[in-house]
């Protein structure tokens, strides 16, 4: 077994000794059938989308902010590094697979209330394990008209846990970590502090300002291991009074530059309210099904020139774009009106689709498919659960496109680091223009075409300037060699990236390191790390300067 | 004269030494010319808009990044502190004045470069010495289509100053805040960071994306000590296609409540995208003339229904809301007709006013006042400054009101510090809802009132969830007893609100000892704090937990 940071006999042996008083304390504290040292389900979190020999030393279940200073107290007086996970379900960078040996999973899944709630100012209260779909669940009980912002990580995806991994949606609110306040934080000394004006007593903007007074520390508890947060305060989207989703695709590889520089001013103005996604031909198929082992005789990878009769016949270009128009119907006109504009002589297919107009086209797609040839059923499969997302409804149809490389087709329950599909994803950010993000796809395409990966790229326009591009290499690991090759081929990635002067928003936890330097600034984090956890006992090697 | 810790003469004479030994330095390291002892300027440096014995102990004026890591070596050499200031326009909280004894003034003034700057991408780069003026210029210049969003605080504030006291202005990017990033830093240690991406080699999205990689830490560098922000990215809004500003009253105090309601909605659902202001009755009148001594025989304060014939003859009533619609023709026409039916039977004398308009209004001024009665002129004089706020243009016209109770007229070249303007600022925040606001203008007409001012008051939709109360307390630091009256006034504000659950979202540095309280919070701030400056050499008792 792995252990931290001594590998001499003596040092296992006083590792060994701290950890059998850590678990005997930490069953006193919260109960032994919560503390598991063995069996299943320390192997199932030993398992993430990508080859890893991380050893798992337990998995211990608190079931109340007080629970969690208590191990987190016991961690620090044994010096047993802790690793809290919310839903675990950090696909692509990691699951929830401890960035460092010798940790326990504190999991937080028992931590599921949802505190606070108001519909007039549009807001939520809840602890990490709150998922998605719970919070829709609670939403759609009390007849809201608030939407929440979902990920495609499934409705099991913990609300908190993506927000203070500041991942992003598809609505207006698409930023989670800009639309959330209030946190409740247990800090390595097993200390709670609330942040804004929560800190203070009965502050009635509590949950409605993030800043609150004096430093905001807020962000500092985003990608980090400084703290635990155990609440948070989330904003909803109040449903607009009308919603229209729009796709259009462009036919050529270099006219994704040419959409880019179209779409920038509609989002520096306002009129594209939410993020724009840009998928390219890969990214499409492997959304729609599985590899196409007998049309390739089970060749990899799929060279680009076998793309073509795939987007002929699901009928999609090499980019596919899709996002959403909210507002009231006249709002929404006007928007179509400039987009129309925008597009015009750069795309093609542009479409405008409402959930009256889906429906409608869910009768008729079986005698379409019979007279055009173009199987819009599948189309629906993809665009169905988008248009969901787009409106705040989580899914798990993208987590389908883990099993692009598999051989037998995803079970009813998919279980991704169980049935071993690969996927590792990077996640750099891009000015929005159009020669950054044609320069960034061909990088992808070559790089992980060279490795013997398909290069499926998303890219995001996240923000009014900053475009998030999501590399996927998605692979089985059931075959001999791939997981090395994917794990190459990703931190090829980051290191091409990064000498182009593009860098990640976020990274998976077997590759924290390569964003590593050795400058002021990791020395100001490590300073701050130090003051806050001195004996290092929390998420040890995540966006750790001492990783 | 006071000196920070040891008041011993032991500590003072030990202090004294090491003064001369630091202004000996700093005079080697950026010219004697830049080490300002004695004479008017510290003279000027010691006033503010209301009372204090603070004594300054020198002003530094470095021109570049080095010369300000060179003042801050010797400062934690020799442990006489530092008090930065960018432009000195913190008006009603401070001026520029240290929020503790001893310090030397940093005057940031000359690093006044504006360093990068992007039509495409709008934004713009620039160091603490920039004003919101020169940036204008500058714009200007270049022919942009970009709009700077302004403070009302002259156009000789500083850009820069403003964001990291989390200060706000008057357009859709009035957070100023959450509209910068890249941050550059000066540690107190010397040693300079660069925030968010901009910490990395050749970083593409450095001026475009705020949270860069791993903890997000920016926020720890607003209302706070721990470091001087020598260089920051600004994001600028482009022009929209059509601007049309608002103006609506409401004729009773206790209509605040339905106006708020229905504006939130609007805010909350994006048809207002900018802030919405309203006035109260003091606070129009404040900006459009001096106290009316002769209407009054000079008593103190103006009572309520003193009010009365100035709003008939102003034509304001008991609150003036203002606000701006930013888009296309159509965008702006939306979302008047949704504006004008949520103010249906809740407010009266609903005006839209754009550039022509205003223009047009400019020439019939005079003929219409000869017809009504209502003076239009002076309407003007107020509405054409907070029109051009509405388009980023800075204005010193809110300035005229510091100078309410003074006796005589401002003079063209206001300086309220100099001309002893009374002025104090409290600024809490309250949830967007009808009841909240009620009761902070009741509460704040009774405190301010009672102690012998008028509750000049403002509430500020500044976001979709909160509002911003500024409460102003003018008088005249020439009349005996009037600095006391005010200070304790403020004081009482800050505690009655507080009570009721309403605290400020900054604060004037003769009160900052106010917000302190014995928490794990507060020792969590120290904590940092005594690792990032273990000498206390910057900006002692500023937002400092150990004030």
């Amino acid at each position: 077994m792995a252990l931290p940071p001594a590998s001499s006999d003596v040092g296992k042996l006083a590792t060994g000794v701290a950890l059998e008083r850590a678990v005997q304390e930490w069953a006193d504290a919260i109960g032994a059938e919560n503390v598991i040292r063995d069996g299943p389900e320390i192997r199932s979190a030993e398992n993430a989308t990508f080859r890893s020999d991380r050893e798992v030393t337990a998995i211990l279940r608190p079931a109340s902010r007080e629970q969690v200073q208590a191990c987190v107290r016991i961690a620090a007086a044994t010096r047993i590094p802790l690793y809290p996970v919310s839903g675990g379900k950090n696909w692509g960078y990691g699951s929830r697979l401890p960035a460092a040996d010798g940790c326990a999973i504190l999991d937080l899944r028992r931590l599921n209330r949802i505190v606070d709630f108001s519909e007039e100012l549009a807001y939520v209260t809840v602890e990490p394990g709150v998922t998605q779909g719970e919070l829709l669940a609670f939403l759609k009980e009390r007849r809201s008209n608030l939407w929440i912002d979902a990920t495609g990580a499934s409705p099991e995806a913990s609300v908190l846990g993506n927000t203070v991994e500041r991942g992003f949606g598809h609505t207006p609110y698409s930023d989670h970590f800009a639309h959330a306040c209030g946190l409740e934080i247990v800090l390595p000394s097993g200390e709670v502090i609330d942040t804004g004006f929560a800190r203070f007593t009965n502050a009635k903007a509590a949950p409605l300002y993030n800043y609150g007074f004096g430093p905001a520390i807020d962000g500092l508890f985003s990608q980090s291991g400084f703290g635990i947060v155990t609440r948070m305060t989330v904003w909803l989207m109040p449903r607009p009074e009308y919603f229209q989703a729009f796709f259009f695709t462009a036919e050529q590889h270099e006219d994704l530059a040419a959409i880019v520089e179209a779409l920038r001013p509609l989002r520096l103005d306002g009129t594209l309210r939410s993020a724009v996604h840009i998928g390219n031909d890969y990214k499409v198929l492997s959304g729609l099904r599985q590899y196409p082992w007998e049309e390739t005789g089970g060749q990899t990878p799929l060279a680009p020139e076998m793309l073509a009769p795939f987007r002929k016949k699901l009928n999609f270009g090499a980019w596919s774009a899709s996002g959403a128009l909210y507002g009231t119907r006249i709002q929404v006109a006007e928007a179509r009106r400039r987009l129309r504009g925008a597009l015009r002589g750069r795309a093609s297919r542009l479409k405008f689709l409402d959930d009256r107009m889906l429906r409608l086209a869910s009768t008729v797609a079986r005698p379409f498919q019979w007279i055009t040839g173009w199987d819009l059923t599948r189309t629906l499969d993809l665009v169905k659960p988008l248009i969901g997302l787009q409106q705040g409804i989580p899914t798990d149809q993208p987590l389908k496109s883990c099993y692009w490389r598999k051989r037998r087709p995803a079970a009813q329950k998919m279980d991704p680091d169980a049935d071993r599909c690969g996927l590792l994803w990077f996640a750099p950010v891009l000015p929005t223009r159009g020669e950054d993000a044609l320069r960034a796809a061909d990088i992808a395409r070559e790089v992980v075409l060279r490795h013997g990966f398909e290069p499926a790229l998303s890219l995001t326009l996240l923000t009014e300037r900053a475009i998030g591009c999501v590399i996927s290499i998605g692979y089985d690991r059931d075959v001999p060699g791939e997981d090395d090759r994917a794990l190459a081929c990703h931190d090829e990635l980051v290191e091409r990236f990064a000498d182009e002067g593009y860098y990640p928003y976020r990274l998976g936890i077997q590759s924290m390191h390569l964003m590593r330097r050795p400058t002021p600034y990791n020395d100001f984090l490590q300073s701050v790390r130090e003051t806050l956890d001195p004996a290092g006992i929390l998420a040890p090697g995540r966006y750790d300067p001492r990783a």
